[in-house]
């Protein structure tokens, strides 16, 4: 799987393009294009905004003229803030990620093209690109050449990440208790809350026991956590006869 | 539909919370909250750097400490950039966007919680919170505040957002061409190529025709586009027939 270039038009200030490059590697993305880039390159303040991500900068290349810089791509998205009064097909990020993965698995080369920090892409420019990229934005639109490199990465990130949408993190030291053990951890609390007191009236200690089994469930305890519980049992209960029977 | 409060803990630097400000008010967010600011408040910088969205910042609000900021909340998810060895659920910023939402339309109060520039949020912090939100990066990981809020904001602006997949950006001029004005393109043009000679051989002119249609079908023509294609038509055979016939 070929990563999409990211092609930056004319970009003016070092520090934007230091922070694309920084924003493209989080999400796996290293081939940086310049497009007449009016900031001297290389440049000292993108080399500070990279921060770690200096290996995007140095491997990427200059290019005269967008005509250039485009040349051997097979698939180029264009992005753009605001309606152009052009009929042009406009994605959402997440729909331009999943044809770019698409075309890519085929074998073609693609591209994600940038306007300038100060006006964005020229029409001319968008109508060289097969399609057009909006982030969706409430009424209010400011996002800035970095930023939108992230949204956009992220996104592309994102239509191949296997990561689940919900886990539980744990340290290799915890393990999910067996049933017996959560047997154990019910029965220890139940006894104590019974010779306590709490367990009342008798009809009702039924239905108690269940949602207070039902609480323990829904936490998804590890075993550290259950024998953590069992000592706070034996704690609490203990302290209570203390008190009660001096 | 209530949108989640975003809550900056010890912010450092103005120009954070601006950013913050300014990546909030593209996505709709509006309830800021920042938590024992290290920088000066009202601040400068912060004024400078939210651009357009200094009413973010107008009507954000100073807590003393972190309880105090998450008090009336129900639902607070904390982000969080590495695991910690704490055993909390971990979500996708897209399922917790799902969430948010779905804790909204039940009317609970909900949060996002970050931390602050330099170090993150601390444990202690993060167990002030029902679960965690961590972004999906490559192994390289450098998202800094103001951009994980746009990130975590866009996901949240997404997962109700009606923006189409893909559509076809159209000006109040342009409308889709009625069927018998496709037809009457088709007619021109393949006239005018049977008389130019393309059609060529006749065995093959069935099929050719049909190929040039599909082309043009799959150009999603507008009227305006299919006036223009004929104009272009009577240029080019008008223009051969010129030259052919001096």
């Amino acid at each position: 799987m070929t990563s999409p270039a990211i092609i930056l038009s004319y970009p003016q200030l070092g520090e934007n393009i230091g922070a694309a490059a920084r924003a493209m590697k989080n999400f796996g993305l290293c081939d940086l294009r310049l497009v007449g880039p009016r900031a001297a390159w290389p440049n000292p303040k993108a080399e500070a905004m990279a921060v770690g991500a200096s290996d995007v900068l140095d491997t990427a290349r200059v290019y005269p003229d967008l005509k250039a810089g485009l040349a051997e791509l097979h698939l180029v998205y264009a992005t753009t803030a605001r309606e152009r009064g052009v009929t042009k097909e406009v994605l959402t990020p997440a729909e331009a990620a999943r044809r770019l993965r698409h075309a890519a698995a085929k074998g073609w080369k693609t591209g994600i093209l940038f306007g300038n920090e100060r006006a964005g892409l020229e029409n001319d420019e968008i109508s060289l690109a097969d399609a057009v990229i909006t982030i969706p934005t409430s009424g209010f639109s400011s996002i800035n050449l970095g930023q939108a490199v992230l949204l956009v990465g992220h996104e592309w990130f994102k239509a191949a990440d296997a990561t689940p949408a919900s886990r539980i993190e744990h340290s290799p030291f915890h393990r999910k208790p067996t049933r017996e053990e959560m047997f154990q951890l019910f029965d220890h609390l139940e006894k104590e809350l019974l010779d306590s007191g709490f367990l009342f009236p008798p009809d009702k200690r039924g239905a108690m026991i269940r949602a207070i089994r039902a609480t323990l469930h829904r936490a998804h305890l590890t075993y550290q956590e259950v024998q953590t519980l069992r000592g706070m049992i034996v704690a609490l209960s203990k302290g209570k006869h203390r008190v009660s029977r001096p």
